[in-house]
């Protein structure tokens, strides 16, 4: 039988709370066995690329990267974020190491083509380097990592969190039996967006389709929902939509294939 | 016999200059055997501070950290410049792995004392994780630190580089015959600031205070040496200022007993 692994991607919105931040690390502590995170960063970095002058360019709501936006979010993503949440982890008893994609060439990507649309500096992922996260999991250390590739030619690219942690999830299946867990802030995927309480509990990739017909799917959750029917379609056991402050709770959305 | 460790210091003058940059990773790549790059940062999170509007606040040449200035050096120290080292360093076939003090718990620092002179989030290194490192170094990855620790209570601190690398040097002394580079944009101590030739080839801490009395050492060389004589005095091998493009000239600075 495969060891268990549990990999959580949190998204970005409670970066600047705290107190929000601080709970969601405490069940993250509190998941036994092997694990891994992945976060997000996003309005932090929006945050700080305003006071520095640099703009944050948009199309059809998906961030631009120039170069200065690209030394933007290596800042806040491998730095401040990272690093901030790798320090709080410790006083958890969690040994957490915080990567970026660069860092024992964990991840390494693909510039995406500038055609039909130019996103600037932002990779697609193409290999991971499973027997590094292996070795480090084998010694009880918690990788946490942060949405920035490489393309092993000295370039980091911003790359979507939730893209990371499909990826990496889908290469350790290999050898783990793998539980995905993407944390958001509400309980799952909702069957109203006005009614905390419609949760779907169990999302196939069919029924998605009717939901997106029907209007039912807010965009901003449908690469999600992608990355998420990658992963399972990519051997990980378990892939789960979850409330950040409720990671191991039954009331969340549970993608079946 | 001890296995040899090569300790490489690299001072904060060149993080701005690309090209100055790569030459100093080539000859750092080219160094046989194991080895670990500390770096500093300095004018670069001076810049962003100010783009930033976060002032930088002096006490006789020692900048003092606020909150605002911690967090401005943790984005250019353990992001900026760490993932972009670590990055450039992959493409030169070295398996780096980027570290601040708090990622496996690997320098563990205190606050320093707020009198007589309160410096703000600053810390003196305690402990360090040498089994993390020796693991690391076992397995041919290259740890590149940023000088940034941690207390262990959730509060990073901003700690001098110099520092780190003398503590680092000297707790792995213990198992690994270490040779600790101080790499900077001269040839090593100079007896003559105005003479970029005159490099002190052996000096004593006897000889040290000499120069010192006879005002021929310059003061923000002072630090450095005395990080260089501890490490001597913890039982580093050898211990050598040298410029950051001759990392293993003859012509540089040996630190002796």
């Amino acid at each position: 039988m495969k060891d268990k692994l549990t990999i959580v991607k949190l998204g970005g919105n409670c970066m600047d709370d705290e107190k929000a931040m601080q709970l969601f690390l405490e069940g993250f502590a509190a998941i036994e066995g092997k694990k891994i995170l992945v976060h997000g960063g996003g309005k932090l970095a929006t945050r700080i690329a305003e006071q520095l002058g640099v703009q944050s360019k948009m199309i059809d709501g998906r961030r631009v990267t120039d170069e200065h936006m690209l030394d933007v979010t290596i800042m806040v993503y491998t730095g401040l974020i990272n690093r901030k949440i790798v320090a709080a982890l410790q006083t958890l008893q969690v040994n957490a190491i915080g990567f970026s994609g660069a860092d024992g060439n964990l991840i390494r990507s693909g510039k995406r083509s500038a055609v039909p649309v130019d996103y600037g500096f932002v990779g697609d992922p193409t290999e991971v380097n499973t027997s590094l996260l292996e070795m480090l999991l084998g010694k009880n250390i918690v990788p946490v990592i942060s949405p920035i590739t490489h393309d092993g030619k000295g370039q980091l690219l911003n790359t979507n969190a939730d893209t990371v942690a499909s990826v990496i999830a889908s290469a350790l299946s290999l050898h783990l039996d793998v539980h995905l867990i993407f944390a958001f802030d509400k309980k799952g995927v909702l069957e109203n967006v006005a009614d905390e309480n419609s949760v779907i509990r169990k999302l196939s990739a069919q029924q998605l389709l009717t939901l997106q017909q029907d209007g039912k799917i807010h965009s901003g959750m449908l690469p999600k929902l992608k990355a998420g029917f990658d992963a399972l379609n990519g051997n990980v056991s378990n892939v789960t939509i979850a409330h950040l402050h409720a990671l191991q709770s039954n009331c969340s959305t549970q993608l079946v294939s």
